[in-house]
């Protein structure tokens, strides 16, 4: 295939607080045939996750702003349509951080691509269970969170990509499983994966109900948070918490869109009574480990025992007023886009 | 000796924010000859602690809380006047929990007493260096932190027991260390206990001035925080993390007397994007590690490479304006009563 042309978005202005539709503007690129060394992609599907919120903020981070009028990035899926590099040939699936776009040219090891395995999985399976959010359930669960067997293990926003999946590998290697979610229908899918308690947050009348539903489903205390939420979640969970238990910060949608100060939690002492600890991380840094855990995570889905959600939307067109689902609690499942 | 008339004090009621010298009352009590498996000893030093504050809230923590009337607690030093076990003669050093009070009977180990080692150090060093104080210190950085002696420590109420401590034992490990403390005169203490840098919070023009003066003294960011003060001393520590760093919470002086709701770390979610931790302990919980802990500071103490400032005050009648200096940042080292 020779010259493409990529429909793709950037941002037209900074958002402050919830991002606005014309807070992003489309754009048309054309896509040169591969230079040595490159390849020529058409992306099949891409990712929208909560984490893009935080590179259209213009500060500091593990990766770099994004910048008014540049082409945004996220994770996609796509096929192989010209190669200039031995290792790839056209047809190859691949996955890389070149969504937001269509179709795109460029060096394999410039845009974090990697070759895909014969799986048997459906193409979604890459941005989703067997892709970033299902890493990142693995790695906070399993390394980060130093997970025993024994635990009995609190996950918020159990509803979501990355919580539904340490619902379920928690429950796979036997613990006891709370997850929090808002709704019924949100509440009914983390049941229905396995989890032991479910908590509705909408339900809960204020702080002290929150504080009784968790002191039920858990009476000795919770030795793992996961926390994709933050907020009041974050201080329900440190007011429970078990001698050396471990808190994972994994993400904090509550406080994305904050145009205030972000809330820090308020029983943050909880940690020294309790021995306890609170750690962060970000998956790219046990990239080391990604072999491993998609490995893993593909058994157990061919195995019927990790199952997914998936939120798909169709069409590239949609890009802005996706991401907004991810804020407004709408959003149910794993969302990505089919682009082709 | 047979019997003795014991000084002590005891809430009055509980304290609501600054405690106030209306709070505590004191009593006298009989001291009754040991029976069988008790000894009786007079305390001749008190120490007067920041975690004093908590044990006054009706709440539950790793310590039960103290009951109104009730003689309160807290550590001492002292010498048995009467022995009934056979472990202990009279004439014999001791620390126990049961500070508050001039003498007291009781058996030994329902009062967590040990005999104190001949050492040649002055009977306040148990309360100090090489005691509660020291110990915390020498866990926190040393088994918390997993401190390195590659690693930049940030160190808060530096010149504290314990923050003068922790400052001395990371030079001592050859780590590159910044103080905080309040003040002049406090300031000049960490530098000469050889801190590299000394940031004098009282003198900082807010909080983008905290973070300024940190950036100065530590470019590449913090690989220790060892907190004792809370508030915003911890969220600018939390600014100013590198990666992998860890944080650990020994205490929260700035938050102890406040009647609305603790201050959250508004910035925990550096924790996220740096991959580092931050984690809580009791000196309590290392215990089976004192005896390791006590001879490193002796032996420190004894070289003179490991020093202490002793804040002493004379007579237990003194006991709650003493315990209100620890809060009104006029305290200046250690702080305890001579009893004797």
């Amino acid at each position: 295939m020779g010259k493409l042309t990529s429909t793709e978005w950037a941002l037209a202005s900074r958002p402050v607080g919830m991002p606005k539709l014309s807070d992003f503007q489309t754009k048309t690129a054309e896509v040169p045939e591969p230079a040595d060394g490159e390849i020529q992609v058409m992306n099949t599907w891409m990712s929208v996750d909560p984490y893009m919120r935080g590179r259209m903020y213009d500060r500091e981070s593990y990766v770099p702003p994004f910048q008014i009028g540049e082409t945004l990035q996220g994770g996609a899926v796509g096929r192989v349509t010209a190669s200039a590099h031995p290792d790839f040939k056209v047809g190859d699936l691949v996955s890389s951080f070149l969504g937001w776009r269509t179709a795109w040219t460029a060096k394999p090891a410039a845009a974090a691509v990697q070759k895909l395995p014969a799986s048997g999985l459906p193409e979604s399976a890459f941005l989703g269970v067997a892709g970033m959010p299902g890493l990142t359930a693995y790695a906070g669960l399993l390394r980060v969170a130093e997970f025993k067997p024994t635990d009995t293990v609190f996950v918020s926003g159990a509803a979501g990509a990355v919580g539904s999946t340490v619902v379920q590998i928690a429950k796979i290697k036997g613990a006891t499983v709370i997850g929090s979610a808002g709704g019924a229908e949100k509440c009914a899918l983390v049941k229905s994966l396995g989890a032991d308690h479910v908590i509705d947050y909408k339900q809960a009348k204020g702080f002290d109900g929150l504080v009784a539903a968790l002191k039920g489903a858990a009476p000795k205390g919770i030795d793992v948070y996961f926390d994709n939420v933050g907020g009041e979640i974050l201080d329900l969970a440190l007011a429970r918490l078990a001698r050396r238990a471990r808190v994972v910060i994994c993400g904090a949608i509550s406080q994305y869109n904050t145009t205030t100060a972000i809330e820090g939690p308020k029983n943050y002492l909880s940690l020294l009574v309790n021995n306890a600890r609170m750690e962060g991380f970000v998956v790219f840094n046990y990239m080391a480990r990604y072999p491993e855990g998609m490995q893993a995570l593909a058994a157990w889905v061919a195995e019927g025992k990790l199952k997914s959600k998936e939120d798909i939307v169709d069409g590239i067109e949609t890009f802005p007023e996706t991401l907004l689902k991810l804020f407004s609690g709408e959003n149910f499942g794993k969302l990505m886009i089919k682009a082709v």
